[in-house]
């Protein structure tokens, strides 16, 4: 399953904000085995989040949004994803009745704006918190608050679970490129192996880390296997899972 | 002047680490009074690497790329922005000279693989470290590793100082829905204000931050009091520059 994210937010962008949705979605998917390809951030403009919903939707499985949900000016998402899959925005009845029930007689324009969403959506009852998540074919629309986008994530995430990743990393102590003909190599053997080169600065222990990933898990075995036979001697720190 | 940033990274798309280079890049085009208005994240593939620098140099005056750069098999940002403007990478002759020097007689493939750029590029040495950045027509090629990312925007930045923004911030005891209707009434009076509203959860002193914004001060002050009279007494905590 592939799955993108677009994140609405100005304060994101204008550096107010560091966006702490993006992290979490990224390491949820991993774990449920979805692979997140594509993270966009635009500002809160009808126009432009219409147009990469509509894109992302085309391309992925699943697409999340994340923010521009609310009752003011600036929360344009629900009236661009009704725009990028051409749909009114309709004031859902049971919605409606909720927020009055809740809010009472001080109910106002405002208020009322959190009960239009774009026609025919699925509304996920997931209880937290009480207002539903909006799905309208393959996105949903999350709220941008870390707290709330990451509770609605986990209430939603059986939807999502898939045949996991296996990991392994190997810890080395040489530089990248006393390392970069080996790692040819067993790429050239295992062309579908999943495999990263991160140095770290000024690690005491190691100077780069190799992830070797697959969904099949012999298949990172068997790779290990053949890149720890082609390391010579020493140039190996640590194996971990 | 407007921005846009192709952060390039396996990593971050798997959840493995998270992106500490976009808050900074934003953060810093803040204060040089430039607008980031878009943000993508994409997996180590050369063509979609391509595709989206090359449609950022186009949408943006500036547009920085991080990570991808470096000598193993997963740095494909060079290969990728030669793509991007159909440019060949070419040896560069300065570069190889200086690897040779700096490894001596064990130079390797790898180690030349840095010496190889997009052809007619421009190579600004900022110092920080010694490997100067690549700029390809409007792109900046930087790395994604955050000491050398930080150091080389920093060593860059006069390149892109620009009008600042002048930013008032009002913290408001009420809900978003309570205080909608004033902010809709200012942002008509004050159709160009970048007005942002930001609900807190579980903050004992305050429900929501707004900010506002504008190139022009007198613009932000005049709307600022604008907002305040509009306000009910009692709803604003606290105004902040």
């Amino acid at each position: 399953m592939s799955a993108g994210l677009v994140v609405i937010g100005n304060e994101i962008l204008s550096g107010k904000v560091a966006d702490a949705n993006t992290p979490f979605l990224a390491r949820e998917l991993r774990v449920l085995g979805v692979a997140l390809e594509r993270v966009i951030v635009v500002p809160d403009e009808v126009d432009t989040v219409a147009g990469v919903v509509a894109d992302f939707a085309r391309r992925f499985e699943v697409v999340f949004t994340s923010g521009g949900v609310g009752p003011t000016h600036d929360d344009v998402t629900m009236d661009a994803v009704a725009q990028a899959f051409g749909r009114p925005m309709v004031e859902n009845a049971g919605l409606r009745r909720a927020i009055e029930g809740f809010v009472g007689s001080a109910v106002n324009e405002a208020h009322l704006k959190m009960a239009m969403v774009p026609e025919g959506c699925e509304l996920v009852i997931d209880g937290h918190p009480a207002f539903p998540t909006v799905v309208v074919e393959n996105v949903y629309v999350l709220p941008g608050i870390p707290e709330i986008f990451q509770a609605k994530l986990v209430a939603l995430r059986d939807r999502f679970r898939s045949q996991p990743y296996h990991l392994r990393q190997v810890l080395v102590r040489e530089h990248e490129t006393d390392i970069a003909e080996f790692l040819n190599a067993t790429l050239a053997a295992f062309p579908e192996l999943l495999l990263g080169s991160y140095p770290k600065l000024s690690n005491p222990e190691y100077r780069v880390r190799l992830t070797l990933e697959s969904k099949d898990e012999s298949y990172v075995e068997a790779a290990l296997a053949d890149l720890l036979r082609r390391l010579p001697q020493g140039f190996v720190v640590k194996v971990e899972n």
